[in-house]
């Protein structure tokens, strides 16, 4: 629309452009940081350089860090014996956020998709075998996606990671907590008869 | 959460406090800016300095531009009889994408609301008054929301402008078009039966 002029505009593309904002939030969004003080304005344009500038790789799990080796792969207090494979930060931070998890992780960036062209290659597993001839790592827990990318990379991992004799496993699929089953499709439902357990 | 050093957290820090954007989407948001090129980082950065440094308002009818009158306002084929009040520029780019209004507009950037302490002083409306003594203006449409604080600030706006001669008219609330019965709140049912009209 010609309603604005180029600066409004040129910002409403901008955010509409990132992940999850449609036209009307990134309008939203745009008249709300033209009414932010400029100190404000300011702060977010440098906090959004700041992080893409300082913030890379950890050299060992690659998640995202500012330091060589992030805080998890450092911290002495976790059991460096196991390594939970999952496809990106977002889904460590998930897990993080269970507290419950006290091994330490790999990133992946990725999942294996010949439908996207993502091959093995693609994503960062050359670092996760380097991880393992190094390190003394008892299990590798596969954490990647319910999805047919994730299942994928999951088969694959599992195929280059059992001749080394590492114990490999793989998070359940289910009915999640709380769910009715009525709202489940039957995929899932599907997957949580052929997981059952014996109680 | 001390999953992440300082760089990443401040970002996504900044991301979630802008509105309508919770904790989870400014992380993704946060992974998904880091993880872009540098050139659109930097795009993105400037353009929202940019932005906030030449985006004004418009002298006639207070909506951002970043040039001395909008727009609207210079349209030399637009209707300058009449004027729409609206609360804020997301409700006049409301209207404009129906496409079908050829009036002007005025925004207030804001509403009377005595609950959050906004008073007549607070918003727009001394502009709204200068013009209605300049212009040769036939009525004015007022399309604040159909809250509390748009209501108050409806009958405000009506009883300065009424003495004028000026002719006022609200809006009309009520069913929304395609809006099933059964869904709808009873305060709006209730509304749409007041404002029935014969067929």
């Amino acid at each position: 629309m010609d309603l604005y002029s180029g600066y409004i505009n040129k910002l409403i593309d901008e955010l509409a452009a990132l992940p999850g904002i449609g036209n009307k939030s990134a309008q939203r969004l745009a008249f709300h940081i033209i009414g932010m003080s400029s100190a404000r304005v300011n702060r977010l344009a440098e906090t959004i350089r700041n992080a893409k500038e300082h913030v890379t790789f950890c050299k060992v799990c690659q998640n995202l860090t500012d330091e060589e080796i992030c805080p998890i792969c450092r911290n002495p207090s976790r059991d460096n014996s196991v390594i939970m494979v999952v496809e990106n930060p977002r889904d460590l931070a998930a897990y993080e956020r269970t507290g419950r998890y006290n091994g330490l992780y790999h990133v992946l960036h990725g999942a294996i998709s010949p439908m996207l062209g993502v091959g093995p290659g693609d994503i960062r597993l050359k670092e996760l075998l380097e991880r393992l001839r190094g390190e003394e790592v008892r299990e590798v827990i596969i954490a990647t996606n319910s999805s047919l990318e994730g299942e994928t990379t999951a088969m694959y991992i599992s195929k280059l990671v059992k001749p080394t004799g590492i114990k490999v496993t793989r998070i359940a699929s289910g009915v999640p907590v709380g769910g009715d089953l009525e709202n489940i499709d039957e995929v899932t439902l599907l997957r949580a008869l052929e997981g059952r357990t014996e109680l």
